[in-house]
């Protein structure tokens, strides 16, 4: 089968890392064309990398030979862009948040639905191996049944970039990071929400929200935390993931940390007592020896790259791994922190299946 | 002055731990008579100890030489052995939780202030030095204005202990390490309360909480974490506290940790991207070495013990160090938590003044 030819909308950081990092992986299934950038900096980076430089975005859906674009280019634009190269007849991938909200994305998913054309975004961070840890602690029940989740995302250097500080063009942590630690957690989980309470953070005084902290009950009452900063000159892990038998902390993507079970060697309800500040704590003195045992985080399965899949869907219609349907469940769940900063209590919102 | 003849009503791990360790630091102002415990074990062993044993709650009672009786029996016990205790013309030195509920605590405050009687609880972890540094960030603002504050506490032991279970006997974590670690933080703040998210955890399967988690939002902005479990076989830092220009993290009650604050030598929003997972951030790449520096924890100043303060409170009428009116705010707060395990939005529950 042939690769598919694509035209890249918008070459900054997150176009260029697709051209030179993602899709470079997948030459057999992949092929660059061109780029189409309104910054004329970007136009000649582009010349420099040796992509053809669309003139305008007309010209790349009048271009017959593309067969699908990257959509990387602010929040704001997606929605646009997405529906015109549809109906211009071009698959498309788009860049995460998918749209503004979740009335946008439904305006997308109608042209897809009407035009044929498939529509995908890349929700990269499913391929994270940090998160597949987690995942597959989950499932293997390693650490007991996991009970609760915490997912921290922490940077000290505020809200970098142009257009991420702006609320008109999508910016802000939530629908930054937000949009990413929710996917892996509603992929995750597979189950309901049950209740949320979210803070939004304002440190910095931008428009938009610098961080937050979500605290989630799920109906199958997992408890979740999912929490972003930019004013963290200090960091908490990654991942802190509580099982009934065992405790997993992931500190940093580059998979540092540490897995803590239980022997059942030992009756663990009778530590000696240790001094812990001005007091005396049983309760909280570390457990002896032989209570607990370090392990290695577990091996994870290698799943297909984002391109790959993409590739199979297009030529062979496989099943999407990326599922517009699972993307619509964080944007609605977005759509209600970010306008009330709260949701109500016992609402469900989110139905994965 | 003479020492304060003191007997002391249960000589458990707590009773004897205020006897060998407290106590003894202050020979001059404290003079432990006796003890009074239902178990004959723990009788012998204050015998050994060389403690005259009495025979009744009665006799400590009428026993005109002692002054002041320290409880440390269960929690469900407190109210009833203080009240009679002031009534016999005794001084109280009492453990925490104070009282099962804020009513409880109402009933002991009456007979007080009726028989003008002293009455004082031991919330000793207000001497805690990872406290302290906590406390003197708040004041001294090295990392700036604090905006969050993370209070942790986490065992893997359940909960040890045979009354601690039940919950007649005033058991679980929230009035066991709860009481103490909304002490620290009301008593840091002195802010009442915007609005509390608590969710208490129920791991175990006891019929107390083995743990929680609550989201707090001060009226004056801040936020607090206050979490505790007893099934953490890793463990999340003591403190985590965010400043407006640094960040302080307690790993540990040996102090251990590291405290970042912002040099604003370099511009800190143009960081070079990492790679993290399968995906680039700016937003969280670490900032360069410039940008930050590492500094120690400040020193902090040592308060006279709880004793100390305690006999200058008897012989001088000096004032106390923990107020009767802010244990019963912790108690008022507590019964709401434990009532409801939330709290309805922005209903003010507290004020200290």
């Amino acid at each position: 089968m042939k690769p598919i030819n694509f035209a890249v909308i918008g070459y900054g950081g997150m176009g260029s890392y697709h051209v030179h990092t993602i899709m470079a992986k997948e030459p057999e299934k992949i092929r660059v064309i061109g780029t189409y950038d309104i910054s004329e900096i970007r136009q000649s980076i582009s010349a420099d990398d040796g992509y053809y430089c669309y003139e305008s975005f007309e010209e790349v859906l009048a271009d017959t030979t593309i067969e699908a674009v990257l959509i990387a280019t602010p929040n704001d634009t997606h929605k646009e862009l997405s529906i015109q190269a549809m109906k211009a007849g071009k698959h498309v991938v788009c860049e995460k948040p998918v749209a503004m909200n979740t009335k946008e994305f439904d305006e997308i998913l109608s042209v897809s639905q009407k035009t044929g054309m498939h529509f995908m975004v890349h929700q990269n961070r499913r391929w994270d191996p940090d998160f597949l840890i987690v995942q597959e602690l989950y499932r293997n029940k390693q650490i007991g049944e996991i009970f609760q989740i915490e997912s921290r995302v922490q940077g000290a250097n505020g809200i970098p970039g142009d257009w991420r500080h702006l609320k008109k063009h999508g910016g802000g942590m939530m629908l930054d990071w937000g949009v990413h630690l929710f996917d892996q957690l509603l992929y995750l989980t597979g189950s309901p929400i049950k209740k949320i309470d979210a803070d939004l953070s304002d440190i910095l005084g931008d428009e938009v929200d610098d961080g937050f902290h979500c605290f989630i009950i799920f109906e199958n009452g997992l408890r979740a935390i999912v929490e972003v900063g930019t004013t963290n000159y200090s960091k908490l892990p990654r991942w802190y993931v509580k099982g009934t038998e065992g405790t997993a902390k992931i500190d940093d993507w580059d998979l540092s940390g540490e897995m803590i079970v239980a022997t059942k060697e030992e009756n663990l309800s009778s530590p000696t007592p240790i001094q812990a500040g001005v007091g005396l704590t049983k309760t909280m003195a570390p457990p002896s020896e032989e209570a607990t045992q370090k392990l290695p985080f577990p091996e994870v399965p290698r799943n297909p790259s984002f391109y790959h899949n993409f590739f199979e869907v297009i030529r062979y219609d496989a099943e999407p791994f990326v599922k517009n349907e699972e993307v619509r469940c964080v944007m609605v769940l977005l759509d209600q922190i970010l306008s009330d900063g709260r949701i109500a209590e016992k609402e469900r919102v989110l139905t994965i299946v």
